[in-house]
């Protein structure tokens, strides 16, 4: 089983029109998924973009539920506007792969997990493993959460693959990005690193700067090797470009171009 | 705590265009609903109308997934096609909800439950449970289902409920239909009935000819005795008018127009 994360600037300009879809990209996707399918078993997760982080910001959801009514109240809708725009985003990943014949299926992330501080506490996983059983592609997306610590939070996609990655020990995950990979240094600056051994992260973690604080001016790659760390402890990790055609095929099977982190 | 079905005869007419949705008579719920909120905890959970049913009875859902693969195939669009078609219904819900300033929160059936022969046989209800302690109105629907008996179902709105009510046991649970409530015959010529016993369901099931088989000339009515029988072990039962301004309210408040189940 791989599991592929599409990022948010994957598919769609956050600083662009509210809500804008690069269905052509999507559609690429969704293409070289179906050379593997049903052959390969596949978990979709997808990011926020320009649909779910206007809201989420807006409303201050990482905030968490005061308990002044008001705030709390105006918090409530915010969160429930929030899952409605990334159901929408999901709406046109669906679309777009069922247009590709494939049999993708929405879960909703904020139906089945719960988080604690923004970290997954709770998953029940038993819906997604019995749709890969029955060689449906389920489709999970960053999202709002119900929080044990603060009521509310946001869930990124990141932290659902962490979790799903612990739980399911896919043979690969792959990060779908609008760079080649990860890079020694600001991506177009630095040298892309083509392969990396998971013993290698936390060097490369402090030559970045990356702090447990999680400055980041690498443009969130701090956190995503974070999680990533993580991840290769159960399965081999991909890092490619989302928008070049044929990157995510060369991951898949194995001779891509791109970042490979080794187990 | 209060459940309220909104059939799907109340919100929409399924002999009318695809996917057409009755708003003012939603407005006309949620403004009902806003009476009582948050003094009242609610569920709401909506039936299909327009939307699920076309697509779940082209793709025959509920003859589940057969081995050979091609009509297996088809049958997995149609899964997918069907539950985003029962999602727009619930956006529109949500928006409206929303609009009268209701924190109505979207969750996926699918997501939650999984069936055997198009009963629960599984339901995670921690997430639903934790949005009633956070104030939040839980907005669930009819929609497929991951089936352990026939890979793929539906499942219906009232099997839903049933479940919730065995499981959460609500104060009451309430019924809007596009008719005054249960008739003592069919509706228009039988007798509306205003007050039942849950003991004298059997004998009403008999004089309305509700066979175990399913023989049902009534309107669906026989299958929803059957499951309000079910309901009133746990809570009052009522069914009244989804179209009729003010109906919603007499049964939330306990004196309303229609028929109650009394314990």
């Amino acid at each position: 089983m791989i599991i592929v994360k599409v990022g948010g600037s994957v598919f769609s300009d956050k600083k662009g029109e509210p809500e804008n879809f690069d269905h052509e990209t999507v559609s690429n996707i969704a293409r070289e998924i179906a050379k593997f399918y049903p052959r390969e078993d596949f978990i979709i997760v997808h990011g926020g973009g320009s649909f779910g982080h206007p809201e989420a910001k807006r409303y201050e959801i990482r905030e968490g539920l005061p308990k002044e009514w008001e705030t709390a109240h105006y918090r409530r809708i915010g969160f429930t506007l929030t899952h409605q725009a990334m159901l929408r985003a999901n709406a046109k990943f669906i679309e777009t792969f069922v247009g590709e014949n494939l049999p993708a299926f929405s879960v909703s992330t904020s139906s089945v997990f719960i988080t604690e501080n923004g970290e997954v506490s709770y998953g029940d996983l038993e819906v997604i493993e019995r749709l890969l059983d029955l060689k449906f592609i389920p489709v999970l997306f960053g999202d709002v959460s119900i929080d044990l610590a603060k009521g509310i939070d946001i869930l990124s996609g990141d932290q659902i693959i962490t979790y799903l990655a612990k739980m399911l020990e896919p043979e690969k995950v792959i990060f779908l990005m609008d760079v080649d990979g990860i890079y020694d240094g600001k991506p177009g600056e630095g040298r892309l690193i083509q392969e990396l051994r998971k013993e290698e992260i936390d060097s490369l973690l402090e030559r970045l700067h990356c702090t447990s604080a999680g400055t980041d001016v690498t443009g969130g790659i701090c956190n995503k090797l974070g999680e990533a760390k993580k991840i290769a402890e159960h399965s081999e990790v991909w890092f490619v470009n989302g928008k070049v055609p044929g990157r995510l095929s060369g991951a898949i099977r194995g001779d891509g171009f791109g970042t490979r982190i080794k187990m």
